[in-house]
């Protein structure tokens, strides 16, 4: 059967060529939209129900992002094959988790803020990295590179995740059903899970009180991994923890996430870690999607195959 | 001879015991000041030419600080062996560069000050460490644990500095004559270097045009290695390169480097990396500036014994 490629994403000429070799392409916002009918492979980006529906012969779906959770998975049928794009965008994203931690750890946006109005005062202490326990929520290509950097700057490393890689550095590990004692006593937390229906509301008030009361979170994961009024309620508990957070339960309207950005015991950005942080950063996204769609075209088994029962 | 140990400086109890089976020990601060021409000991903190000019039996200076700039040089005999404090807060210095470093890559103030005014938009392009070229000026014991933590960033590591530590790991070294070499064409840059004669106004306005336009530099030394009116022209030339700043010119009238922290592509803090970022780090420099001072009473070699030669 001739496949038919269609990309809710606009692609470079080079990597619409490599899927050329084998099928046919249509791209979104080519003039007159393709047949949905008999597109095979979806490469996406955005895509809707409605959609997803009329692609009778839908076999295969590569998405773009790291992770599928914002699929409209009601739609998908079970023997369509899901393949994320996960470690695509690792490195971007573990750098920022640390951007996110430092800033946090070391005061970096109130020094600055003081300084620029020629406050040199110095008030208050800074925390170290070095010698203290990081939870690291997700050994995936993430938080396998944030346990690497950590155990540079000489941390204890908790792992929490279905397993761990091989060569993945650990000081300990934990399994799903045990996360309350991958928390406990933590100093920091970076949150590196994908959001399926078991990470969903994983963090809520209990745990948080798990951790150091002058702790640090750090979530680039996904924002309702972590449940929102249990968060909001321990951070006006506990001023000196702080929650660094790249993620949001409502980035289409945002200001209803005010409740969180407004405290002072926060430090923001939006949403940005990864194929939002640079042309370059998604642009390599892009390359290891289309690479996986050619694995497919090839009859090959496309990596980083999701579980449709995790999203159901 | 009795051994007679003055300290400029606060001790605990356990750390002055620590002394007191070798010596007498006198405080700052403890009622009647000792006959300072019976000292032979100096522990510092500040100190003034007048006092080291009335020890004529001083015959071991212990800094406190990492750096032993400010030491009033001109009235210290040649015969006085004169110990520094590297290493003592190396974790705590190179945490807070890469604190600098990745906020200025990932423009996390700049980010958080729109959020937190309800501003999700997402503009412009953050730098990834992964894959770049990082200049590491000074390869002491801050710029060892850069230069470590670096690799764990998968950055290309040019080391800059006297010679290298056994086990430092860099993909080049050049040594003090090769400085521009070692700049040229570097994304990004941290001085780690000790202020001496040597290193005062290395970093030119010349030098800075060997790195890349859009890099980033990061002092964790001392400020006079930076020509600041250089610097301020660089700055002003390019902007979209980063300064990422902890040390001053001016720390007693910080006003005066206005020139330097209002520029908008600064990013600042007020010397805050070592000893100032906690009690338990100044309590850690103390420990070991104390265990020196023991070294050298029990008949010892001290550790980190500068040269006269580079400080007159």
């Amino acid at each position: 059967m001739k496949q038919v490629v269609y990309s809710t994403v606009k692609l470079k000429p080079e990597l619409r060529r490599m899927i050329e070799d084998y099928a046919e392409v249509y791209e979104v916002g080519e003039g007159g939209a393709p047949d949905l009918s008999r597109v095979t492979v979806l490469l996406c980006g955005p895509v809707t129900g409605q959609d997803l529906d009329a692609m009778k012969n839908l076999r295969f779906i590569q998405c773009v992002y790291a992770g599928v959770d914002s699929l409209p998975w009601s739609h998908i049928r079970e023997d369509v094959t899901v393949a994320s794009n996960v470690g695509s965008n690792a490195d971007a994203v573990a750098e920022h988790a640390f951007a996110l931690l430092l800033a946090a750890a070391k005061r970096i946006t109130f020094f600055d803020q003081r300084v620029r109005g020629g406050n040199f005062e110095v008030v208050g202490e800074s925390k170290m990295l070095h010698g203290r326990r990081i939870c690291i929520l997700g050994l995936g290509a993430i938080g396998t590179r944030v346990a690497e950097i950590a155990k540079a700057f000489k941390m204890h490393v908790v792992g929490y995740g279905r397993s761990l890689r091989s060569g993945a550095v650990v000081d300990e590990f934990y399994p799903p059903e045990r996360i309350d004692e991958a928390l406990k006593g933590c100093d920091y937390a970076v949150i590196a899970l994908p959001l399926t229906k078991h990470t969903r509301g994983l963090i809520t008030y209990e745990r948080l009180c798990l951790m150091k009361r002058d702790g640090i979170l750090v979530n680039v994961g996904r924002a309702p991994i972590v449940v929102k009024e249990d968060l909001v309620r321990f951070l006006k508990e506990n001023p000196s923890f702080i929650f660094a957070n790249d993620v949001w339960w409502n980035i289409r309207s945002p200001s209803e996430d005010s409740d969180v950005y407004s405290l002072p015991n926060t430090l923001s950005t939006p949403w940005v870690a990864g194929a939002a942080s640079s042309r370059e950063t998604y642009e390599e996204m892009l390359r290891q999607a289309v690479e996986n769609v050619v694995r497919y075209l090839k009859g090959e088994k496309p990596l980083n195959i999701v579980r449709h029962e995790d999203y159901r």
